[in-house]
């Protein structure tokens, strides 16, 4: 691996501009957690009429591919950060020429292809289920014997929420799930006998300081997050090897800002490591209302080279994400006791699409078990 | 009095947007408190460049005046509410042809005249300072046999954090102080000996169910508050007599929104009524993290004709004003323990000027005393 680019040290002070990559609802809260901190935020999103916009100071819509338009931003914004990985890395490697980016390219370049993130991860001496690299039926033939079967047959790149997966039970059937992912380069996942999903969220600051939320566990319907519970109930060993998971990827990425770490418990009661997410991450919404300081400040913060603040959670949370048609829930849920409704602002609310969230606070310690 | 204009019972549905009067950064902290709840916030102000813009969908820079711009503002909103209380009374009565206005302009004709809010308070059956109206100089010489001297002169409208107001403390100081206030229309007001000044925020819904903040301490420099104390060390009766003090207040204006009621204790134990907001109010800003529904999402649930949300505290808080150059200081207080800090995207800091606040967290009964 290459030698990371000395990040620069700039801060921005209040008043400066934060620009964020994608519109949704992600780049909407950091927006929003930024406007808490007297930072300006502008958004970059080729999809016109996108929800950030709407509590951003401005906003430009244009291709992730316009390097006319990516330079004319980067020009006019202080920091640029993303809200999700999926940007190109040319875009990434335009804009870090001309501005300082949050996190580095080089940590989006990795963790935005599957085989290179636990690639990287198992060389941190962090465990991850089997995995073999297969970018050719001779590869795909012989990957088996690595990970075992069944096992998950996943593109590379550009996977989320179980899109770009297929699910393989016998030897027979990798050639045509593999066809079925259009040949892509792909990874073969073993299958690991898990217990449940956890997961944590840190940031790490320009100064190297490391701020971890409590490890939370993750209920997912469909591929598809529907319940986390902050905090998990774990043992400090448990809560102790998760912080070091995140503390050993956050050094070895020299990263700046906010990070998801997806886990598996296995049935031993060790932490292997799924996913990793370069940005604030939906296991982490509850800090919204449980932390004095949020997942999505706490990226701004690190973003724009502030001191990042206390993760410290003064209340228990279930949060529960609303999908789809779910979110004409508002009206009941709004009426409900410690609850906080968030809605989104999307227009379409699809089958699956992520349109709000519920979190339910309870006093430190009273979380009900499910 | 009049009999109240019955309020539409329109809600404004996710999408939809809310008009707000007034562009600083109580618009500013309305306009992200809609924002999660999927609402749209359009401002309207005078200033050029006001901080409310940099977080609301969008804006319009004209007079409170401009009638022509107050139609096309009204015409392009679901419903208006304002974040300060001098908004003219042609302009709120404009309004209210077009648009639901909330609060009603009714509430704010009589909270905007310091005569009329404490006649209305009285009529309530609830205690005030004494007080007489002065609008000649007849009615000056004698207003000191009601209120005792020494007493404060303060124009009946358009006063706020002290301005417009004058000490007097001998009979021959009467004529100079209200020189000095250009002849205005004012009120005499005695010196009540009050132990502390308490405060409390509270909420009424467009189904005329209320929902009240804990009652909180004031401490205040400059006549310009300071700090609270979130909640305030009370006893039950103390806190039942407040709440009861809001709650008829709110039901006898047919209120909708967020009210703030200041009050002093007098020494004695007994509470009077000192001053009303019909509007967000600086000693609620603790509830943006000291509650699961802030005081800001409070008032904007009421103004969309959506249900209040639950008031509980989930923490115990202390809430300290940063005026003027005291805004230098967000790098060191953003570094501090349980501390969330709040800048309001301003760009001068003129002493004494509201530039941000910081809100340290305790748990539960752990707030120090001072």
């Amino acid at each position: 691996m290459k030698t990371m680019a000395a990040e620069s040290m700039r801060v921005v002070r209040p008043g400066g501009t934060i620009g964020i990559l994608g519109g949704g609802q992600l780049g909407r809260m950091l927006a929003m957690a930024a406007a808490r901190l007297g930072l300006k935020c502008a958004i970059y999103s080729p999809e016109d009429g996108s929800s950030a916009f709407q509590v951003s100071d401005w906003h430009l819509v244009a291709a992730y591919e316009d390097h006319a338009a990516l330079a004319d931003f980067a020009r006019r914004v202080d920091v640029i950060t993303y809200e999700f990985e999926n940007v190109p890395a040319d875009t990434a490697a335009l804009l870090a020429r001309l501005r300082a980016v949050r996190p580095s390219p080089l940590a989006l370049g990795v963790i935005q292809d599957r085989v290179a993130e636990k690639t990287f991860v198992r060389k941190a001496g962090i465990g991850t289920a089997p995995f073999v690299a297969v970018d050719n039926e001779a590869a795909l033939a012989d990957a088996p014997a690595v990970t075992g079967l069944p096992a998950v047959l996943k593109t590379a790149r550009f996977g989320y929420d179980g899109k770009g997966q297929r699910m393989v039970r016998t030897a027979r059937e990798l050639v045509p799930a593999w066809e079925a992912l259009h040949r892509a380069p792909c990874i073969l996942e073993g299958f690991v006998a898990f217990r449940r999903e956890l997961s944590l969220v840190a940031a790490r600051g320009i100064d190297g300081r490391v701020a971890c939320y409590d490890l939370v566990e993750n209920r997912h319907e469909n591929h598809i997050l529907r319940t986390t519970l902050a905090p998990a109930r774990a043992s400090a060993r448990t809560r102790g090897e998760a912080r070091r998971i995140a503390e050993t990827l956050l050094a070895a990425f020299d990263y700046v800002g906010v990070m998801g770490v997806e886990l598996f418990e296995t049935e031993a009661g060790g932490l292997l490591v799924n996913e990793i997410a370069p940005r604030v991450h939906n296991s982490g919404h509850w800090t919204i209302d449980a932390c004095t300081v949020s997942q999505f400040e706490q990226h701004m913060r690190a973003v724009a080279g502030w001191p990042l603040g206390d993760p410290v959670r003064h209340s228990d949370a279930v949060m529960t994400n609303l999908l789809g048609d779910e979110i004409e829930r508002w009206q009941e849920l709004a009426a409900q006791p410690s609850t906080a409704v968030h809605h989104y602002g999307k227009g379409d609310a699809r089958a699956g699409r992520k349109m709000g969230h519920v979190t339910r606070l309870y006093p430190l310690g009273l979380r009900p078990a499910d």
